[in-house]
């Protein structure tokens, strides 16, 4: 390294953050181009807040685990801030806010980054993107519904191969804790953030961690609820509860568990959302009721939801969401009941990407124009000018002055662009073109090089036309 | 204020920042749908960086504001980090980052936040949207006009009834002013930022500020540049050149300023450029050269852009961008040319929005479907599932249990929905519906409150439609 060169910044990416190259860019704009009209069917309109909120609106919304997880600051007022860590609260700041201008029932959407500041990890980042839609102004169950029958067509609309929702509602778990002698809401809380590590610990570290407490993988004491066995017993009992229908569930825990107003009025209403998701269309096989999820943060107070892909359970929880009938009463005196889904759009398409196993393509050029030097680039300016207004992805190679035919094709290839257009000063004399297929492109996009398979093949896949048949006979090549 | 509700939050927005409401945040989706297609026609492949970069990746970067208006903070690691101001310099750190995966000649765009801690003001927030565009890999001036083809297209797609791009080239100003005796760099990005305020505050203090210094309106001092009067009325010479076409302003510089072989070299290229605007089909009217034209960015080496609305001049630069030849080399001992452009949406948005002058709809919903206490509400899922499956966006009305139908129809005239179905247990007794053309919308959209017309109208622009006529009746009213 030469001592008169100036010190280089090292390019490298926070840690916990993900950079988008353009295959997996892409494949997240298409998402949200189909996620936005299928919610939009639904009657749900976009709004957006910022990235960052005042830290009293956030903290304490979501739980202690949240609140350490905020990545927060000064403002330039020395005002203490924080980026916010969902869409949710955001949603329910702007409900309080907005009296007049969001009047209820209000069906909103958003899309945009969130961030937690927690212990990065495979699949784990402090920048993610969610793609919310919340319901505010009834407590009416069978928006709820709506908001699994989007959860479940989302997933469709993505072309995942298999699905399944899991539902559960506060109310019952609430019900079987305090029929568990577990009336009191903190310690209602403990109890849902140790059972909704199930999936990650295993039931006996769950067992331990609802009685004395257990020592985690580094041999830090994690302190217990304290329960005794026969309580513990009471809540695996009805963790373990299934059933072959979403109705035969509901039966089952009527079944397995001591019985009480306050579990009956749960159970009618989960009945009535049963119903409501037949209606809509959500299948048995998409959407089951599973007494054993607990949803991490604080705010629900109704049903809650989880989407996982049964052939990739690695990813976890792709989505999530529920009923939080109280979140807006942090904000205003007015009580707002509302419920809502979220997409966690990083994870699911990563999730998407590796069942499907073949690379994404990293662009939709549909034509390189090839450069030689001693043209004018403006005749091929000219040629892009004429492909675009057709509607045509076109590009002008323009990188190292001396770029070869052979460097510009292997540039097409490499993008998995299928067709290129060539012309000499020889052509241009003569008012022609060379028109040639590179949609040996199904090759491209399968990674094999084709410079040698140009060098050898010379001018394989490749004809001359007229300058006047450039549009048509590039139609031509792309419908084929 | 009852003493035993809980405290609550004032709900209330972070200053400098905005939240877009229905209204204006289906405007923005709109406008990057729009311009998506449009840059990907040019070769653009989209990409995105976090929100979060390392301090030193940032810093130093846009120039001594930029460092100023910095959001900075520590990680968790206790790493210096901060808020992206642009998303040029992430993109630089990019292609340095990935020399394998993002090999030149590339052309990315990105659309996302960035953050300036400065005052804000009107139209000034400290996070707003930048959708980018940007080629790296050449020196090649065609490049520059396709990115200004690129920027005035924009404007078209996006309804703007005038435009104009101001067009100079940093290389002809740092020509002119080491005619004028300012060689050092330092001096020249000095004389720069002077210049980049004469739209602000004017030629006087302009001239004041190449010299000797002046107060600004708070009374405090500005220090100068402290040209003599000679090189500051070169200057001003200079940032007076006009003539009626791109190429009449280049004869016209080349006229009125001493030559030299940079000069000489720098207006070639820009001969060149407007070469290849007129290719492109960029109008003269819709791109001028401008020798007053500056940038506010250090980072810039060669053309540079800023396009203006001349019917809402108010809003100032709308887009900018340029050739920044050097960026890449801070992270890098390869060079990496680049040039691009950025539309600053959330300004041209908001001035679209003021030319316009009519309100902008909230919501695409097609049909709201009223309901009736004491009907199933899976009845009117049913057909909402009906509706949406045939691609027609509805809403159930789910809201106050005691909204009456006055109550839901002024729901739907509120966020401008053209069609109710209405349909109580009758009607579903008999498979009958009521549809309703609440498209009087023409006069809902214009904000003229129809609940009363509706109580004294009745049952106006309602008829009765047999069950299975349900998604042909709601056709036939859309389509008129």
């Amino acid at each position: 390294m030469s001592s008169n060169r100036p010190t280089l910044v090292e390019p490298r990416t926070l840690k916990g953050f993900q950079d988008f190259l353009p295959a997996r860019a892409r494949q997240r704009n298409e998402a949200i181009a189909k996620l936005s009209p299928l919610v939009e069917r639904y009657g749900f309109v976009p709004v957006e807040t910022p990235v960052l909120e005042h830290l009293d609106t956030l903290l304490g919304t979501g739980g202690e685990n949240t609140n350490k997880e905020l990545f927060r600051f000064l403002s330039p007022e020395e005002d203490p801030i924080a980026m916010r860590f969902d869409l949710t609260v955001p949603f329910a700041r702007l409900l309080a806010q907005y009296p007049e201008k969001l009047k209820t029932p209000f069906r909103r959407y958003a899309v945009g980054p969130v961030f937690r500041a927690d212990k990065p990890g495979p699949g784990r980042y402090r920048q993610f993107t969610q793609f919310d839609f919340d319901h505010a102004g009834t407590n009416d169950i069978a928006v709820d519904a709506e908001i699994c029958a989007i959860m479940t067509e989302a997933m469709k609309a993505l072309g995942a191969p298999s699905q399944r929702l899991h539902i559960n509602s506060r109310k019952i778990v609430d019900a079987v804790l305090a029929g568990c002698g577990i009336a009191e809401l903190d310690r209602q809380r403990h109890v849902l953030r140790v059972i909704d590590k199930l999936d990650k610990v295993g039931l006996d570290a769950v067992r331990a961690e609802l009685g004395p407490g257990r020592m985690d993988e580094s041999g830090d004491k994690i302190s217990g609820v304290g329960l005794d066995a026969v309580a513990i017993e009471a809540i695996e009992r009805f963790l373990e509860v299934t059933g072959a229908t979403r109705l035969g569930v509901l039966d089952a825990l009527s079944n397995s568990t001591a019985t009480s107003k306050a579990l009956d009025e749960a159970l009618a209403e989960m009945r009535d959302l049963a119903g409501c998701l037949d209606c809509l269309g959500v299948g048995e096989a998409d959407a089951i009721f599973d007494p054993s999820l607990a949803r991490g943060l604080d705010y629900y107070t109704g049903p809650v939801f989880e989407m996982k892909l049964p052939s990739a359970p690695q990813f976890g929880t792709v989505m999530g969401g529920g009923r939080y009938d109280g979140l807006v009463s942090r904000f205003s005196h007015q009580a707002i009941a509302a419920t809502g889904g979220s997409i966690g759009l990083d994870r699911l398409l990563a999730a998407l990407e590796e069942l499907r196993g073949t690379p994404l393509p990293s662009t939709h050029v549909q034509v390189l124009i090839v450069t030689f030097r001693g043209v004018e680039r403006r005749k091929y300016l000219e040629l892009a000018t004429e492909l675009r207004r057709a509607g045509i992805a076109a590009e002008v190679y323009f990188g190292k002055r001396k770029a070869s035919i052979t460097d510009q094709l292997s540039h097409a290839n490499l993008l998995g662009i299928p067709i290129a257009i060539i012309a000499g000063s020889d052509e241009f004399d003569k008012g022609e073109l060379s028109i040639k297929d590179l949609g040996e492109g199904a090759a491209a996009r399968e990674g094999i090089d084709l410079r040698d398979a140009y060098r050898e093949a010379g001018k394989v896949g490749q004809r001359t036309i007229s300058r006047a048949e450039l549009i048509s006979s590039v139609r031509e090549l792309l419908d084929r």
